[in-house]
């Protein structure tokens, strides 16, 4: 109810301060009898982990984390799972002079009006380091959805003003941007390198797909499986826009195109992105998202402190200039808790439902 | 749970199919001493009723609202308000040679593997009507978000290929599009009709802003502002895609560019939206939603029955031939939901909290 | 949120207030296909239904239910199911009086310090007429638990200082009592007689019994199938107790003794009522409930006014001498809401387990 | 969902095995600006801790609680408080010898038909020792509510046949019975001694009281003060009764008896225990709760193991003879917790109300 919890019946309710003692999640819903163990929630963890390469901050965190309980004898319990990650490359020192300052485009000003009281060390709470639970926890649900066929896969499909095709998943985890076609990486890396040089930072965009997702996920009216994962990935920090499918180019188009036809052997096109009626259709689910660039430059700004005075701003500390780049495995854990989520509220609403029918199997 | 509830603390739940009996909706956690009346939720029906000009469906629904409780001598009690809608222009014969088929692109074909059963009159639960009680609902919020100064207001940005620039408020519920731009509405006209003609549908460009919304609105981590109003946006039916603030333009923007100064003033720009860390900073709210173009159309298209033949689909019945012309009060009516429900859980979570730094206005 | 939702995957929301215009509620989260009719719902109304006896209040409802959506051909269809009772027999000018009166021990002085508005009318929302949609409700779960066999009967085992004790199920919906022992009847009719010379009320004493449910049901840790039992009961106007099992006797048993000790053909006992570690045990679950007596009699009472002036007060309208009289449907209704929703919640949480153990069957 | 969490605005979501790693929680939905330390916890873990006199199990747990997030120097900051406990004196091997039976009248049985996969040592899950998070969360809803001067105080009022009566607040946390009489507590050292001797175990009374309530909490119509303070006590382990105020002692009251009179200078009884109408009446808010017997005696029982062959079990490991002993500081954090929540959710649901009718006080 404060914000901290996402989901309903396969639910993680997180904690931690960017610079606090640790960060830790609590993941409640999952069923007995799923495999896990830390190394399931490593691999994830180390795909979004910071310093990995020189385009993304240079804090070093192991991230490593710990379950604490849900599990016995390598496999899950139907108890609620704890997990905890303890901070260990805090600079706090950078943040003193901030103290009394609203960075500009940061959250400190809402924050402080929020609550009064504010941990300003690294945004506190509003830091994306928050984020390493979610995945953490995310990848719990993959595991989960795993044992059921679906896959969740992203990549990064533009970086500032250049755009990334599509070309084939194999290798998009070997590269730092996730992009899905090897022979743009230089290019990508010269403009980050050049970003650093001005300064700056930058905006990307992100795509996210599950495939094998069941038939009728999502509940008519108000949480409809897209509305569900527009309100998981315009949750994660930066993200700006949220697209299903073909998005925003519907304004555009004609009934007669955007329509996706059927025949027996299947779907002809995939413009809805998977979704029907705010339910899964079968067919690959298909997100994009946009995320700005940060607001952490060093760059000065002009800003005001808690006094209403104006200031000048540098954001010193050790920033990412390009979120977009490690936000890929945050979009698809959030997208495999919102499926999970469902996929257990399909189940808990609809007890017997026995349907012959077969489901249409996606053509492209 | 089963998403027929919107909201947390200020809830709506609605029920009701295309062709039922009648159209409800409890709205839940209202204040007392909110004045209302029917009159006050009729207003906002009649903008979003069908058949008011030729470009809509020519179904005759009066949408007459009755309040059944919740309200004492003119105001509200605190209590649960219940709201009700008969349908009276039901024609469901319209729709029993479609019985067991899923015509393409409608919701037919994943309730059916949802559910098992399926009223298919007029798509049943799936058909827009129940955005009625959305609007009555709203309506309700609206009352209770004017006694605190917040505005909320929209307009169409886009109808298919045309752009229709931001005007001027005035007018905008003076033309059957909500344009704010009444130079352009003739050639919004032609292109309709030259649209029916085609035997064709269109997808639209709705944009809402919210006034003197307060700071601080919205819950970090997963609940922010921003999380919830997609959700909300991406819930209504036909939205494939929501931005706030300048939305998927940020991903080519960079950071001395996006983010938005301070001075002692106000801010000197809201390429947010509103909208900082998830929390509501003070500036105009702003939402952009992208809406298909409805897969009602009289030009013949593939499919399939429930049995997995093939067959060749018309869509009869009385149907939008853009259902984005109709969306600008729905939206309208889900942004109030989401602000009012926000402003709820701000005062649930933030007991006593006296913050006395001055709001910053908007800078235009 | 708001409290007049119960239920979390099998829930109803109602509103209503004694003298309005109408009461309803609207069940959401019943699975699809489930047959399911007005007569199914009106057979629980009218055993709850008011004026039936001469020992009930004289207010004459009919309390004739409309199912409003939902239902497609006799089945559920998974949607939310609109239900509707309008009142007929308001005599509202009963209260003018009273308006500014705090009656003693009603929710008058609570009302009026909590919303400040009150519709003072017959208690306004307060009253117990409420609980005919609860009624109607339970009626739903009842359809959906019948098929799987479970079965829920309650009756009263105490009516002031009259003890009741069980005999049969027989009968028991045959006296206006529901006493399970026929022989006894004459005796609590007489002394209803002269309990109402006496211009008193009375408390009682009901029990509620549910056969053959599932073993699990329940949610550790909070959300146990007794503390959600003892929620449901505890929720219905005048209840100040409840029981599960043996409840307060176990406060001088011994562990020797009240452990419920098992063999390979079945439990040797039941003093736990049917709940092991806050899970079904698949034994018959028993729960008690105490009803205070009302405090709507016409004897004169001390009170306040809503200015603090001292006054005596004399209830007049029509009132119930004993709540309890018609608080076992009422209590059956709540049952099975609870049993219907935590078997939703089960199923939910659980995907595929498999339990092959046989369950224990209750020996008696 | 899955019953891990309490509360709906003030929060409490816990994890943890008796035998696992740690235990922890995290507390949700707190205000900011209250002064909280470790400290400030660990009295009341104090109190509530195993092996601190003879009466009680002997497991050593130093049950040293850590504060994770949420408190930026010295007061709370809005955000998620992660709290941890970790394990000291697990004794695991203890249990192997029962891992596949199902120890009668223990949580055993159903969690293993619930889940399949089961954390047998020390009862996983099941076992009291996770009410040490319940106590530390309420902990900090007790700091919260003592900023409006709400004071929650418990004692114990039976043990076994020995009722002990209410003498005075002063000692009840100096002896290991929290009796209200020190009188009476070499009797209660005899009986307990005696019981051990006899290697049994037995049922305790708890009573708990609250002042200073403000009036007005609670949600009609399902969450009523008193249905949730219900929930809260009944979730307990072995909690098999609750009664609010006379509890079952309204059955054979008569209303001119039972209902509480008011003058202009207060309320001149309290038969109702604080509640009106469900909501807080400003009277002492007084609960009573039944605790069973342990069934974890040494005592040889009937039972069967999981294939359903008979046995015969004496339950080793260290155990509470009287498990009420140590309940009165667990009941009096879950009355903080639940007035906590219902302190946020009134703040939440009435935006402005001011009333400004005194509020009666009690006359005792």
């Amino acid at each position: 109810m404060s914000g901290n919890t996402f989901g309903r019946l396969f639910t993680v309710t997180t904690f931690g301060e960017s610079h606090g003692a640790a960060l830790g999640a609590i993941v409640d819903g999952c069923p007995p009898g799923i495999e896990l163990s830390e190394a399931d929630l490593q691999g994830d963890l180390d795909r979004r982990r910071p310093g990995t390469s020189r385009h993304t901050t240079q804090r070093r965190e192991p991230d490593q984390v710990r379950i604490l309980s849900g599990v016995f004898e390598g496999r899950t319990t139907g108890t609620s799972i704890g997990l905890l990650i303890e901070n260990t490359d805090q600079r706090s020192k950078d943040y003193s002079s901030i103290k009394d300052i609203f960075r500009p485009a940061h959250a400190d000003y809402t924050y402080h009006h929020k609550y009064g009281e504010r941990d300003y060390r690294g945004g506190g709470r509003s830091s994306a380091r928050e984020t390493a639970m979610r995945v953490a926890a995310g990848a719990i649900a993959r595991k989960f959805l795993a044992t059921r066929g679906v896959i969740i896969r992203g990549y990064m499909s533009q970086l500032g003003p250049i755009k990334i095709p599509f070309k084939r998943w194999e290798g998009v985890n070997d590269n730092p941007f996730f992009s899905p076609d090897p022979d743009i990486v230089p290019e990508l890396e010269a403009y980050m390198d050049q970003l650093r040089r001005d300064q700056d930072s930058v905006g990307a965009r992100i795509t996210v797909v599950a495939d094998n997702v069941p038939v009728g996920l999502g509940e008519p009216v108000f949480d409809r499986l897209d509305a569900d994962l527009a309100h998981a990935m315009m949750g994660i920090n930066a993200v700006k826009g949220v697209e299903i499918g073909d998005g925003f180019d519907v304004v555009s188009q004609r009934g007669s195109e955007h329509r996706d036809e059927m025949t027996p052997e299947g779907f002809l096109s995939n413009h809805a992105g998977g979704v029907l009626g705010g339910l899964s259709s079968g067919q690959p689910l298909v997100v994009h998202l946009a995320l700005k660039p940060t607001s952490s430059i060093t760059t000065p700004g002009r800003s005001i402190d808690v006094h209403g005075n104006g200031v000048d701003v540098i954001t010193k500390g050790r920033h990412d200039p390009c979120v977009g780049i490690r936000a890929t495995p945050i979009a698809e854990a959030m997208m495999a808790l919102t499926l999970a989520d469902h996929l257990m509220r399909h189940r808990g609403q609809n007890a017997d439902v026995q349907v012959s029918t077969p489901v249409l199997g996606m053509k492209e």
